[in-house]
């Protein structure tokens, strides 16, 4: 079986731990069934170890409750840069095993809902826990947005990235947040209300700069080459500037110059939304799973237990 | 000049000092030329102060620049409960007196841009502030949704309501918030996708209960009543049942059996959102002013002085 996930970037600045867009770069598993266990790596992530605590091995036994298969990752995602990698192979490993709910399984062992719903369902997402479960709707999406990703050539793990984050907040950023997330939501569903303050924020972004000094320069060089706004990707290192599509090529150009001029070896990437979230290949039927109309909101709602985040 | 305009109820959970929605109540101000200044009321708050002191006479004057007016209020809005009389009644007073701009007048003096964005547009808003002005912009309200409001015979004036808020919140409490912003927000769009947690907030509404003790046990009663969620209005002690249109008189019904079981004095309505907001009559003239297409989103943008909040 096999089963095909897209990126995603998460938080968008206000929406930390939240918000999530799944975008076109994918990563793909193929499993079958085999004697031992065999993990075959190509792409992006190809240099890490390949063995059975590769992440696509851990969740597709969990799910199969046997170790007898032969996977193979194919993956197009950069790893640890904040573009959920882990999340989408989790869930492509999971509906390659197999499983019924792959957002539940990736959401469990990655970590982060909102980076797994992205994956499962495509387009913009927000996710959170609701007794225990968690419970992602999809928010309108205008069809004339594209993310230009800033990529730099160094990583910075999510948990290394958490462990600046203060447990204590202002409550007056806390409503800044709100505030801020209310603009960017509205942003997002129609391109001619996003301003650049949207993806302002309070509770991660700052903290996090530290980690990546150049990184406030960089977000400001995204929006002076014609984003319309600029955010942290994940947990980082990768920058997002959020613009119209029409502009894209100009962001991309402009992205490079900067990463050249701040001296940040890395790529940019001009990224469109992935709408089709992930899709399943049981032989020579094809399905798309939770890939709901993009009209409205849509929801899904999955078994994972809570206290994860 | 004679305006008028919508009653409002902030907050609405998790959306703390940012989300509003217009409801049916209204107040009319009427302005007109007098050799001195007179205060008229009629309706509801009609037995406060009326004098110079009178936050429509306030509003009047500094719009006008003089005090040479009579000017006569008729409200059906109650005072102080936490329906945004006071910012309703600022905004038809700053309308009736001739100024451009009654959202940046009544959010200056109110201090609650959120009411006062929601009295002028109408509908559901989001308001925060932007480089020193207030930004608002409209979110998707499905027209299907009606709300209960409980209205206990007590007021609980906003500045004592906010003194019980702590400075500093967990960073997992603002994480929260976002979340349940963002299920309310889809579920308010789409009516289907509204759930009862959508409304959880952990920023405000469990530091107001000790000022109104019965408010989580009449809360859940408007849910076991029928409501699809609940919540405070604004900073109360008004309760708010959002539901589904045709169960708004049973909802109603269990709101009062409700109120009588707790023993706690007070009125149950069922109002509609108000999709108009800020209506001006000059002479024979009817001029509806930021009321904007209900299909998508939306802004208004004024210039009211930062650091209000």
């Amino acid at each position: 079986m096999r089963a095909r996930a897209p990126a995603s970037a998460a938080n968008l600045g206000p929406g930390f731990d939240v918000l999530a867009v799944a975008l076109d770069l994918y990563v793909e598993v193929e499993i079958e069934p085999a004697g031992r266990l065999t993990v075959r790596s190509e792409g992006e992530g190809a240099d890490l170890e390949e063995d059975d605590m590769h992440l696509a091995a851990r969740v597709a036994i969990e799910v199969a409750g046997h170790d007898g298969m032969a996977i193979t990752v194919r993956s197009g995602i950069p790893v640890a840069r904040g573009l959920g990698s882990s999340a989408a192979l989790a869930v492509a490993a999971a509906a390659a095993a197999g499983s019924k709910d792959p957002l539940a399984v990736a959401a469990r062992i990655d970590g982060h809902p909102e980076n797994a719903a992205a994956s499962v369902v495509g387009g913009l997402v927000a996710a959170t826990s609701v007794r225990g479960a968690v419970r992602a709707v999809r928010m309108s999406l205008d069809g004339r947005l594209t993310f230009v990703a800033m990529v730099p050539d160094r990583a910075l793990p999510t948990s290394k990235a958490r462990q600046a984050l203060p447990q204590h907040v202002a409550r007056t950023d806390g409503i800044f947040n709100l505030g801020r997330m209310s603009l960017l939501l509205a942003g997002l569903a129609d391109r001619s209300l996003l301003i650049k303050e949207a993806t302002e924020d309070r509770l991660h972004q700052d903290y996090r700069s530290p980690m990546f000094p150049e990184a406030p320069q960089l977000l400001a060089r995204l929006v002076s080459a014609g984003a319309l706004a600029s955010c942290w990707s994940g947990a980082g290192p990768t920058l997002l500037g959020i613009c119209d599509g029409g502009d894209a090529e100009r962001v991309r150009a402009g992205a490079e110059a900067a990463l050249k001029d701040v001296g940040v070896p890395g790529r940019c990437m001009v990224l469109r939304p992935d709408l089709e979230g992930l899709i399943v290949e049981d032989g020579a039927r094809s399905s798309r799973r939770g890939a709901p109309p993009l009209r409205s909101f849509d929801e899904l709602d999955d078994g994972t237990q809570d206290g994860l985040r």
